[in-house]
């Protein structure tokens, strides 16, 4: 079969496009003909090294998948030949990923996809959405009527999360470019604050003054003490970008004086149980809110290289979607 | 009454021993003839202002008592003059302090104390018992099997926590002078280590190769950093001293990429349900455990003025006890 590898860590043009063997499928896999793969942030940091996981090489790229399945195990019970399904924890903890035309998946983390929803979407959406998801109510414990603060409510994360926590019954305040303040509106945003202004710390702290009870910058341009100044008695931050930005300056008196915490979360750590919780949170996102996640471009598979460096050098804004055909 | 209270916070001199009216007593009020009074680190950061909570002046200080009913108003439930009973949660947000020769206390906020135990242990464990006991449970979400890190495991809060901890079934790594180390030990550590030592990082690391669940430094001289490092997948630090500090550098990507945490934490936000639950865990370490408060010494009411300042000079080690005869 095809598929986008590298046979050890480094820069971008270490992913090779060629010939890999189909994987084997043990008795509780399932052996998914892949038909896109969304490329992450994430899936650069696994190809460069800077994400420590173990990688059995020649080790396939990628976490999401949506595909069709070819070939079910014997104990993956509720798959079966032909059905559509998509997955976003391949390409870590020693899982091969999913930039090839055929993965073995784990039942556990698959799930099926609903032919109400694009696949385009659905590959795009599966791991900011649920990055969100598991950001707001895993870690962040999110309740109706709290205030949630979501910095860069305009990118997949962080629209995915203004959403999630609008829907879920809570006061979103974002940030935003004021040229997307009107769609994060639209997606439930109570208040949305252009990131550009001048007194931006201020208007945080006047759209909440009793605090957030929930923080999640997703931009990672935030200042980690200004953010625990305007936690609320017992609020919560998720950390969950911020890898290779070096230290932050964390005022600790700040934070323990009102219970507060930070609460660091990295999806790749995430339970099946959790990531199963969070794939019924994607498709609720995609059913029942506006939300949709920002496609950039689509690339065959033999771009995968490409895509990997336009992501580094920040030539996209959104998913850039690789397509199996 | 004789009363210990400030006008203004300031200096440990703003303290005036005087006369101020008994307080009165509400419908679900007790009030308090008070035996002994400990004076904790917090209580001169209210004097002080540092901590900064709401103070009707005159303000009586102090947080902990042991004493006896009074009068007990008609919705105090199960007080009755002439009972033994214990608080540590008076002298901050609003609430009147405990040195004085009377205080009144809410009655969800007063627990009967048994009689064998002795006031001066009940008093002087009431503050640090209680923090140890919300760091561990409440905020560290320990349980049995989990590897806890108790830096300063002789001081007050540290030895509790590891005569906590270690009883409820974790393995106990905890730092301490070497003349220490056997008291420690005694207190049920798995591990002591001299908290000189050069290599002190490494031998930490050693102590538990995959990482501490949970990491509570009570002497607030340890680096946030390192503490980050040793910290395993999902582990939590909790943050409960260094107020005063200044701010602390976080390595962010660090924390986030195992999921850890670092839950900040003051028993001063404490609801009266987790200190109900706390003081049933003070009881418990005082009855079925060797560890015992360190008590500095005793000095009468009138001298609560040199207390705080020979607390804040440094000049002590382990609780001064108030008493009021």
């Amino acid at each position: 079969m095809r598929a986008a590898y590298i046979d050890s860590v480094g820069p971008p043009d270490r992913i090779r496009h060629g010939e890999l063997p189909v994987p084997p499928t043990g008795p509780t896999d399932v052996l998914v003909r892949v038909e896109s793969v969304a490329v992450n942030p994430v899936d650069t940091f696994v190809r460069s090294g800077a994400y420590t996981t173990p990688l059995p090489f020649p080790f396939v790229v990628g976490r999401d998948l949506v595909g069709e399945v070819v070939l079910a195990g014997p104990g993956a019970a509720g798959f079966a030949p032909g059905q559509r399904v998509w997955c976003n924890s391949l390409g870590h903890e020693g899982r091969q990923g999913s930039c090839a035309q055929y993965a073995t998946v784990a039942a556990e983390r698959l799930y099926a996809a609903p032919p109400d929803i694009a696949g385009e979407d659905l590959v795009a959406a599966a791991h900011p959405a649920a990055s969100a998801h598991l950001a707001l109510f895993r870690h962040g414990r999110l309740r109706a009527g709290e205030t949630v603060y979501v910095g860069g409510g305009a990118g997949n994360v962080g629209g995915a999360a203004v959403a999630l926590a609008a829907r879920a019954g809570a006061r979103v305040v974002a940030t935003a470019r004021a040229e997307d303040a009107e769609a994060v509106l639209g997606l439930g945003a109570a208040e949305v604050l252009d990131h550009r202004s001048p007194d931006l710390g201020e208007r945080v702290r006047r759209a909440a003054p009793d605090g957030y009870d929930v923080h999640l910058d997703t931009s990672g341009r935030g200042v980690l003490g200004d953010a625990v100044d305007v936690l609320a008695r017992g609020g919560r931050l998720v950390a969950m970008v911020g890898l290779g930005q070096g230290a932050a300056t964390l005022p600790l008196g700040r934070l323990y004086t009102k219970d507060a915490a930070i609460v660091g979360f990295a999806i790749s750590n995430a339970t099946t149980a959790d990531l199963a919780d969070a794939a019924q949170g994607v498709l609720r996102l995609l059913r029942d809110t506006p939300w949709r996640p920002r496609i950039a471009g689509r690339l065959p598979l033999s771009e995968t290289a490409e895509a990997h460096r336009m992501l580094e050098a920040g030539e996209v804004r959104g998913r850039l979607v690789l397509t199996l055909s």
